[in-house]
């Protein structure tokens, strides 16, 4: 963790006065990945778990989609580098770059919006259930293990849950980022993502959605709320939507079968 | 607003039991801006004021540098495009094209990080100064403006203020996006930012800090965290940077001679 904060002087200043304190601040670094010995991107994350970041965005932006096509992966944890290298080393077109990074006000990739990509994404099936009572529970465990938003106030966090305990955790400064990390780490120690659960600290737009479905990933839950796409796409793909988990209490968008209540 | 918010059933569940009752959610839908006949970004947005988010964001992106550029703009709302040509109708190489549209996890265009951009941005000067007691008055106004938020909680907004007021003021489910729409509708209706202030809901990142120092704004503030290197730009552009602004009380990271405490 140390490695992701920064301690910067400050004054703190109330109606009354001022003080020369100390704050924590979350650390931002660029992190570059280079596929194939082309450089592919430049995100602006929290510099831990560069690796499972690289391999998360990678089969996020549908440009991995088996670990066995991974050859090499080379981290260069003090210029911010991920090089990886595919048994399939086929230039990747420009255009294709291009329409993959085109990019939103809080997120990127709106490769969705391709009537390729839609047309592409299957629905979600998984018998999983989860009560009430253990949605509240995993909801407030995945409160308190969030150290650095402690420490920072400015990190995003996600975990892989089943319905009992959280599985894979991480954080980062965005929240596209704290998902792929859990994606890339998932993927590259065999955990699988079907039948789990993923709560995310952040709000619910069409991209995150989109990720999540992509990893055959039938529930998503956060604090936060969801936008109408949001709610539209886990609708058409399956994905149990539950926002404003807060307290004793949660609104369910989508699919609220797989949720069961107390009177079922 | 209506425009901007969907009402969705939903289920509400409690430790109890459940009830199901009508939700109001953010919209979130696509825009694809045109420069000069070429198709440049899709966006994810909120419906509104797609004009000021379009021209912001080419000013932030560079691609813009004066209002006297723009021959014509062509707005589209109910398919989600806007056209702009300008004076100028130069192709756009398709490597600045790629280059600029990288992406971060939360945000967009780490093109900072090629040095010329970094060099490019000079420093920001103002002789502004505003009390801590002003900037806690404009920030307990900025909360209580955000409609949409206190509709959905899926949403940012921004503000720029003078000392005494706020003068534009914008949402949107993207932070960027919500800059943005405060650029665009200064700069089209001539609206100066130098010697003002900007309240964003959301944490001072890079990105954010180098749009702000672009527009020439000497102050940012927001009740949210910024990163370190939000913080180390903040310094070197001469921005003063508050974050934190909660209550009666607020943390200044950079440039703390404007503001003026009451000791002082």
């Amino acid at each position: 963790m140390d490695n992701e904060t920064e301690k910067l002087p400050i004054l703190k200043l109330t109606e009354t006065g001022s003080s020369s304190i100390e704050d924590m601040v979350a650390k931002e670094s660029p992190l570059t990945i280079i596929l194939n010995n082309q450089e592919l991107v430049t995100l602006l994350c929290s510099p831990a778990n560069l690796r499972y970041l690289a391999v998360g965005f990678l089969f996020s932006e549908g440009l991995l989609e088996s670990k066995d096509d991974i050859k090499k992966i080379i981290v260069d944890d003090r210029r911010g580098v991920v090089r990886v290298e595919t048994e399939r080393d086929e230039e990747l077109a420009s255009d294709v770059l291009f329409k993959r990074f085109i990019t939103s006000g809080c997120g990127r990739g709106v490769s969705f919006y391709s009537a390729a990509d839609a047309q592409g994404q299957g629905k979600v099936e998984s018998k999983i259930e989860i009560s009430t009572l253990e949605v509240l529970a995993l909801a407030n465990e995945f409160q308190h293990r969030s150290q650095i938003h402690r420490a920072t106030g400015g990190i995003h966090s996600a975990a892989l849950c089943d319905t009992r305990n959280i599985i894979v955790f991480s954080e980062d400064i965005g929240r596209h980022n704290a998902l792929d990390k859990i994606f890339g780490e998932c993927i590259l120690n065999d955990i699988t993502t079907d039948d789990h659960i993923i709560i995310t600290s952040g709000r619910i737009t069409s991209e995150i959605l989109l990720k999540v479905a992509r990893r055959n990933i039938p529930i998503i839950a956060s604090k936060c709320a969801p936008t109408n796409l949001g709610v539209r796409l886990a609708a058409d793909l399956g994905v149990t939507l539950v926002g404003f988990v807060r307290g004793k209490r949660m609104n369910v968008y989508t699919h609220a079968g797989r949720i069961a209540t107390n009177g079922k």
